[in-house]
């Protein structure tokens, strides 16, 4: 019963790395008498932001719009891919000339966020003691650290306050913890799919896929970057994205894409080894081996911990007293059919907002398509945030 | 950022070794003239089951009932843990004297199923040939194949008819599958919170659990039973458990017993590592630590493709036309929190059955629990089964 592991010739990450064309990123390393103090204690020198732009900033620079991407997002939201960028922008259909969120209009941000992989300082990133990657080294970092990164590259940009601060799953950790930390420097916000803290299942999904990853002989303790082989934990990865894989979609929609098909062309008459595929197995596998090429397992690590550790509240008096400090305008977008941020964290998020007087209203976003609904269902995302965008603009 | 890896004095397997003790188990090997053909082409030689009974046969046979057991089950319905028997019975609450499934009135079997590891023939029993473990070598094996050697067992025991036969999630498979393959040995039947063919959720989720297994170096392609260090690959099982435990319960219930505490008495002023567990994160590895000291992680993949396998229709021109055989009175539970099989899944058994005029009746156990509802609530699950044996009976 021979198990085919397509022996794939992957490099041990899929990082950007900074011998490659940069793409349409550009770059903000902070000054060396900057240093940056995490929430974990310990402090990080010499930390840079990739982050990419759209449409010019306003003379009173009262047009920035701020996107925040998700785990495994980065900061390419619009543009093919190609050179420097391995994948096309994640929301391409939202943002751009005369699109939802116009780029003639606003002045667009996105931040790969610290612990990334695609050119902000994360585990792939040379440590500036040595130039070697940080690997097991790169300290944890919070979602709040990732924020307050972000405003330092807000200060360089001369962006002293955001229209908007705009984003889904872990972008709308982001932008949560923005409106919480820095009331004055937020006009409004639109979290999207997100919730106020990670809940129990939320954090066992995550550490599932990190112990996959830690199971991983090529993970090597995290120090996988100089190893002789030239071989990554690519299995380990490829099965923690294919555990994510499942709790971004849905029953229904795999039971109609696939529902019990085999893959590779197999039938039942032929026999059915253990190893043989069902067609939603080969989808996993094709999306586990497609994060490989473009993501780092490190920063799958990081990410996960930062998004578990997620908890307006921690330090704060609880979720009620940090909620009771967002006045901004807020839109918040729940998904109907999303198993891993159920909707009834949204409307937690909305009607603790409204409890303290701040203006927030919800819409449902009503899809099969599960927690990805946010980047499959432009239709429906992009008109509130549209209409949003203005009115708070008209306020 | 060293990783405490409990070094944990594993055997290679927890499954069950004709060495040990037989607690309460009885077993059955196929005559020699009597080979098992499986339904993917392979036939096996000796098989053997190993089973349990409470109660009486009747003279005319009319009084037994079969319980089939769910993925990691056994046939210890009932009795405490003990010599031969790692873990308590899993019903222990509805079977027994004066019970729901009364053991003075009814002859009541349990049979551990084909490719466990708990008696009956399975990855880690000797083969025939060579007198070493499967391993490797051992075939698919499909919910009928399970469904046809206990029918043997029945032939054995002199059961000619069961009176019901009852079972959840995988048992409840079985359940469906004795239905079809021998209506006329079958008087009623109690599907619970199953399915009639497993769905690309179902598969996806079995499928990562079984990746898991694969990725451990221990797993050894399967033959590790003979591992020079001892050491089996009690990790990859473990994270398999950890998918499986998430999908068995239910995120409120999660919420509710762990919320967002932190294990090992860490505290966030502390600073939070990588690799510091959550509470949920804990009771995950427990519950993972605590399957591979009775389970073999062959059986677990091998059952878990069982499971994926499992379609009534297969071969009998889909599921309408197989389903429309079954005749036996019906009773099915659903449980209203289930994530892994929803209860749309019980009512499609119950629709198909009625629309053939077949009596069938469902009850929805109302539980945050989950799926493992059916192992929790017993307060609910009882009085209907008892209910229904009795209504049967006197019909």
């Amino acid at each position: 019963m021979a198990i085919a592991r397509p022996g794939r010739p992957h490099p041990v990450t899929g990082a950007w790395m900074p011998s490659q064309l940069a793409g349409s990123r550009q770059f903000f390393t902070f000054a060396p008498n900057r240093p940056f103090a995490l929430d974990c204690g310990v402090t990080m020198h010499g930390v840079t932001m990739a982050y990419e732009t759209w449409g010019r900033l306003d003379a009173d620079g009262g047009n920035a719009v701020l996107l925040c991407h998700a785990w495994t997002g980065d900061s390419h939201v619009s543009g093919a891919a190609g050179v420097g960028h391995p994948a096309p922008g994640w929301w391409e259909d939202v943002v751009g000339p005369g699109l939802a969120i116009d780029t003639d209009r606003w002045f667009v941000v996105c931040v790969n966020v610290l612990g990334g992989c695609q050119g902000s300082t994360g585990p792939a990133s040379p440590h500036p003691d040595d130039g070697r990657p940080y690997g097991s080294r790169f300290p944890v970092v919070t979602i709040r650290d990732m924020v307050r990164a972000q405003a330092r590259l807000a200060d360089h940009l001369g962006v002293a306050r955001w229209h908007s601060v705009v984003g889904g799953s872990m972008g709308g950790m982001q932008v949560l913890e923005w409106a919480i930390t820095f009331p004055d420097r937020v006009g409004s916000i639109v979290p999207i799919a997100t919730c106020a803290q990670a809940t129990a299942q939320q954090i066992a999904w995550g550490a599932i896929g990190r112990r996959a990853i830690r199971l991983d002989p090529k993970w090597r303790d995290g120090d996988y970057y100089d190893a002789d082989d030239g071989d990554g934990p690519w299995e380990g990865l490829s099965i923690a994205r294919m555990v994510a894989q499942v709790t971004f979609r849905s029953d229904n929609v795999f039971t109609e894409k696939f529902g019990r098909e085999l893959a590779d062309g197999a039938t039942h008459h032929e026999g059915v080894g253990l190893w043989q595929r069902f067609e939603v197995e080969r989808y996993l596998e094709y999306h586990g081996d497609k994060l490989v090429r473009r993501f780092d397992a490190n920063s799958y690590l990081h990410i996960g911990k930062a998004m578990d550790l997620h908890d307006v509240g921690r330090g704060r008096s609880g979720v009620n007293a940090a909620m009771a400090r967002i006045k901004a305008p807020t839109l918040v977008l729940g998904i109907s059919s999303d198993i891993l941020y159920p909707t009834y964290q949204q409307r937690q998020i909305v009607d603790l907002l409204a409890a303290n007087g701040t203006r927030a209203e919800y819409v449902e976003i009503n899809s099969p398509h599960g927690h990805d609904a946010f980047l499959i269902n432009f239709d429906q995302v992009a008109p509130p945030v549209r209409t949003f965008l203005e009115t708070v603009a008209t306020h």
